[in-house]
C-alpha cells in the first residue's frame, strides 16, 4: 500500500512543477497546507486507478486563479473540503476519493490536504498530466464528462454552485466569480465514477511527480545536475540552454499571458529562444522556429539545480535549460487537440509531436 | 379578494414605472409574459401583507441587469420559476406567496407572471417602493435579512447559486455572474417569513402602481393630463417643466450611470434642471441647487401623457415634466440612509426630505 507521508510532499511538490509547464503555481503555501493536514490526521494513501470501483465516485480538489494571491489572501483551510462536500451532497453518496485534476505546485498540493483532512485516499490520476490555464482543458472532457456541478469557496466563507449546460460555462461563470474574490478560489468539480476515471483520466502522474522530485532533491544533495535524469524519467528533450533576456505579462484577463525571450549559452551560443504562455508555456521557438508545442509540456528548469521555474518566476538574467516532454496520448487525439491544440490558443500552427520536431536536433 | 387580470397588468406596468424612478426598465416583455401567464394560467391573487401568516415563507422573484437585453437575448420563460423553486428548495418547505423586490416596470410584471405559472399569490408589498440598483438596497437589509441564499438562471439552462456571508457579496457575485451572462439573469432571493415581511416589507406597492397606471391609462382615454392627479395619489411634487437638451451614459460598470440636463419651458423658461442616475435617478438639481435625492423618488413624465421615461429611454428634446416623490418612511431612518442616502452614491450632501427642499417653492 503506497501512502504519502509529509516527507513525500516536498518530492512531489518540485515533480509536480516540472510537469506543470511553466503554469501550476508556487506550491508554497499548498506544501506547507498538504505538509500541516497529514501530520495532524496521517499519511494519505495512494490509489491506483484500477483501485477504484467502477461505481464509486471520485471528485477532484483544486485551487482556481492566481495562486501568488493566495499568499496575501490566505485560506482560512475549510475551502477545499467545503466545495468537496457541497459537490458530494449532490450524489447522495460518499466519495471514494480524492483527485488531482492538474500536476503543478499548487494542485497537486491542495487534493493531498483535502483528502488528508477528510480521511479520504488520493488516486494516482488526473485530468490533465500537466497544468491547463482553462476548466474545460481536461482528458475528461474528450470523454463527454460534465465539469458540473461545481462549487467555487472563498476564504472569508462564501460560496457559489454552478450548474451549467456545459463546460464552457463552468469555466466562464467560474472565473468570472474567481475574478471578482481577487483571483482566489477553491474549487470541487467534475465529479466523475470510477469507470469514467479509468477511461479517461491520465495515469500515475502523482508517482511520475514523486519520481521526478526525488532526482531533483537527490541531486541537490549529490550536487550532481538532474537534467538528463529529468529527461529519463520524462522522455523528453533538452530544447535550449540560455539567459532570460526579457519578460512579459499581462494579467487583465484573469490569466497570466505573455512571452519570454531567451539568449543561447555554451553549445546554444548564437541562438535565440522564445517561449508564448498563458498561465503554462505553450509554444518554444529556437531561432523563430517551433521545436514543442500545446499539449507537449515545455518547462524551464534552472540549470544548475534542475528545480522548474514557473512562468510567475521568469526572471531576466537567470540561467535555465528549457526542456520539453510528450504529453499523455490522449491529447494527441483530435477531440484532445481541439481542445488544447496550438490552434485553440489561436495559433496558426499545425500540431507536430515533439519527437518529430525534435528529430535530428541535438536532445 | 384582489386578483389580478390580464388587464390590469397593463396599468400597473405603466405605474409601477413612475415609482421606479427612471429605473425598473422596459415593461414590454416583461408585460407579454405576465399576461401569457395570467391568460393561461388564470388571475393572480394579491394578498395583503397581514395575510401571509407569520411563519410562512415569501420569496421575491425578479430579472437583474439591463431590461433592455432581454429584448435581445430572449428569456425561455422557465428561468423565473427554476430560480424560486431552488431558493425554495433550500428551506424545506413551500412558499406560501411570490413577491416583488421593486417597484419597476419589468420587476413588478417578473413576480406576477412567476406566481401565475406557479398557481400562487402575489403579496402586495415589496423591498424598496420604487427601483434601487443594488442588491442590499432594500428595506429587508435594514431588518438584518440576508440576500442569500440566492439563485440566478440565464435562459440557455444556466444556473448559479449564491451563499454568502452578506449582502454586500450577493451583490458582487450575482453581479458578475450577470455580466458574464450578457447582463440579464432572473433571480430568487431574500427568501422572508411573514414575520419580516410585515416587519420591514413596504406596503402596498402594487395597489399604488395600480392606482398610478389607472389614472395615467384613463387621462389618455379622456385627453387630459394625468400628471395632477398623479401628484395627489404619490402626495408628489413637481419638480420641473422642460425639454431635454443632453443625455449621457456610461454602461462599462454593469450599471447604466449617467446625467440629463434639461432646459425650462413655460413657467419654468429661463431655469435649468440636471439629472443625475444610476439606473434610477439620484438627484435632481434645479439651477444648480437640490430639489430632490434619493431616497426620494424622481421620475421624468412625458409632459402630455404622464407616462414615465426611463433613464435609458431619454433622449434629446423629449418635452418632460420632472416629478418627486417622498419614499418610503423606513428609507429616512439613519440605517436606511446609510444604504441608499445620497453619501452611499458618493455625493457630498446630507439627505433633505422633498417636502422640505420643497417648501416655499411653486408644487
Amino acid at each position: 500500500m503506497k501512502q504519502l507521508t509529509a516527507k513525500d510532499i516536498e518530492e512531489l511538490a518540485v515533480g509536480a512543477a516540472v510537469l506543470g509547464s511553466g503554469g501550476g503555481g508556487d506550491p508554497y503555501l499548498g506544501k506547507l497546507m498538504a505538509k500541516q493536514a497529514i501530520e495532524e490526521k496521517g499519511p494519505v494513501r495512494l490509489l491506483d486507478a484500477e483501485e477504484v470501483p467502477d461505481d464509486e465516485l471520485v471528485i477532484p480538489s483544486a485551487m482556481m486563479g492566481a495562486p501568488a494571491v493566495m499568499l496575501e489572501k490566505l485560506p482560512n483551510g475549510k475551502e477545499p473540503e467545503a466545495a468537496f462536500r457541497a459537490v458530494e451532497s449532490f450524489f447522495g453518496k460518499k466519495a471514494f476519493a480524492v483527485m488531482s485534476i492538474e500536476a503543478g505546485g499548487i494542485n497537486s498540493c491542495i487534493p493531498i490536504y483535502t483528502a488528508a483532512r477528510l480521511g479520504l485516499p488520493i488516486v494516482d490520476a488526473d485530468g490533465m498530466g500537466r497544468a491547463f490555464p482553462e476548466i474545460p482543458m481536461v482528458t475528461f472532457t474528450i470523454g463527454g464528462l460534465s465539469a458540473s456541478p461545481m462549487v467555487c469557496c472563498d476564504e472569508k466563507g462564501n460560496q457559489v454552485t454552478l450548474k451549467t449546460i456545459d463546460n464552457f460555462w463552468v469555466e466562464t461563470l467560474s472565473r468570472a466569480v474567481t475574478v471578482a474574490w481577487g483571483l482566489s478560489s477553491m474549487i470541487g468539480l467534475y465529479v466523475m465514477t470510477g469507470k469514467d476515471l479509468k477511461a479517461y483520466g491520465v495515469r500515475g502522474t502523482l508517482s511520475l511527480a514523486l519520481e521526478i522530485g526525488k532526482r531533483i532533491l537527490g541531486a541537490a544533495r549529490s550536487k550532481t545536475s538532474p537534467i538528463d535524469s529529468i529527461l529519463e524519467v520524462t522522455r523528453g528533450h533538452r530544447l535550449f540552454e540560455g539567459k532570460v533576456t526579457d519578460v512579459q505579462r499581462d494579467l487583465t484577463t484573469g490569466f497570466v499571458r505573455g512571452k519570454a525571450a531567451f539568449e543561447g549559452t555554451d553549445s546554444y551560443k548564437g541562438s535565440s529562444f522564445a517561449l508564448d504562455f498563458q498561465n503554462e508555456n505553450l509554444i518554444g521557438r529556437r531561432d523563430g522556429k517551433p521545436c514543442a508545442m500545446t499539449p507537449d509540456l515545455i518547462t524551464a528548469l534552472d540549470r544548475e539545480t534542475g528545480r522548474p521555474i514557473t512562468t510567475e518566476h521568469l526572471r531576466y538574467g537567470q540561467r535555465v535549460t528549457v526542456i520539453g516532454m510528450p504529453c499523455a496520448k490522449i491529447w494527441r487525439s483530435e477531440k484532445g487537440l481541439a481542445l488544447v491544440g496550438p490552434r485553440y490558443f489561436k495559433y496558426d500552427l499545425d500540431y507536430a509531436p515533439i519527437e518529430e520536431l525534435m528529430k535530428g536536433r541535438s536532445a
